[in-house]
């Protein structure tokens, strides 16, 4: 935490920054670890108050949340996800179909809290400040919500899984969602067992970790830059040294 | 921070919640108090490490960086921000397009540097881990590397603010990006003369804070809950006094 610009003094503490790579660098994508104690309100007024201080267009705040905690509405998500699981299983062959059928991707029936969060798009009537050109703002701002109680979450020692291997039309029907308004995430949450080092998907060999200095670029797509600055300090990854 | 259950071991220490959640409520898009100072390599390195930490659908990392410190495409962005801007005024009337022309809604040219997230959808390959269901998953995927630079940034003292009054098609020819990368966004960053205490549509007073107890239901769409416990502290408000 060395290098910070003396001109910076609305920084947060050297403490305060610390935190704050420490929940982003240790924040993970939850499958496997919930324990079955609820979350008491207090924690979760707290993460939803993180979700609902996102950025959003406009300050259009087009996010709805629905906490799910019914054992009969868990289990019909349950139900569709396997249905979606087993259609996606035959997407890959071989050794692949293999590893993916041995990975663990939901945590839907041991967490004890389910959490749909949908974008209403027509909140702020038909023209949005900010939405004209770029239509699906509202939708990013849903998902900055996400990735802010994903993170407040973290803090308080909640583990948080998203769980993509759905049917939208079974998510819509689970849930009583209707056609007008969008569901972005459905997010399983509970205290966890541990948080693991890295992400299941590295630590299975399904996908590596991508060097950070191949993924920047100066001025224009793919533009060069110098090699001795910013480019040698993402390569040498001592900046990293917080995780 | 009093409710931490005794069982979340895992949790962050109070002193680092209370860091989360002072950067979460103190974030801002920021479009008029941008400072020219450069950003060190060291703490851009630091918010990119951030943003490379974000959670990715099947650890697919769909994200590129593009930093933009020419001052020539920065005046070709800011042409393409007064031409959209244009023509987002027009969709407001009366009293509504007076305000909107009110507002300063960008930073393109005073913030020392840009930068443009996109995420490249074939990335790894045709067929991704938890993608098949829900397409959309890479963009959300490069959406919370947005807001982990996003917190990440404020942390460090360092704007940002989210253009969003920007053509697609001129985004994409200022920067040479080709046709299969999909631009996510477009964000001005640089240190700040200060953090406003609000929004700056909510101090002008273009759209309020929604109270959040109304944006949260239970086990289905508008389903209700027991009054006297999550619902009452949202209510209160008190939850949020970190803020």
């Amino acid at each position: 935490m060395d290098a910070l610009a003396p001109d910076s003094i609305h920084a947060l503490s050297a403490a305060e920054r610390a935190a704050i790579y420490r929940c982003i660098f240790t924040r993970r994508d939850v499958r496997s670890q919930f324990r079955p104690d609820p979350i008491p309100d207090a924690v979760l007024a707290r993460i939803l108050q993180a979700a609902h201080h996102a950025p959003s267009v406009g300050f259009m705040q087009p996010w709805d949340f629905i906490l799910v905690r019914d054992p009969q509405v868990k289990q019909r998500l349950h139900a569709a996800f396997q249905a979606a699981n087993a259609e996606a299983a035959e997407m890959f062959e071989g050794e692949r179909q293999s590893a993916y059928r041995a990975l663990k991707l939901q945590g839907i029936l041991e967490a004890p809290l389910g959490l749909c969060i949908t974008c209403d798009r027509s909140r702020a009537g038909a023209t949005v400040l900010g939405r004209t050109h770029q239509p699906e703002m509202d939708i990013y701002s849903t998902v900055c919500a996400v990735q802010n109680l994903w993170l407040a979450a973290r803090a308080e020692g909640i583990g948080v899984g998203w769980v993509s291997i759905l049917r939208y039309q079974d998510l819509r029907a689970a849930l009583g969602i209707p056609e007008e308004i969008l569901p972005i995430a459905f997010l399983c949450l509970g205290y966890v067992s541990e948080f693991l080092p890295a992400p299941e998907l590295e630590s299975a060999g399904w996908r590596k970790r991508l060097p950070l200095g191949d993924l920047v670029a100066f001025d224009r797509w793919q533009g060069s830059g110098p090699e001795d600055g910013l480019l040698s300090l993402l390569r040498d990854g001592g900046v990293c040294s917080l995780k």
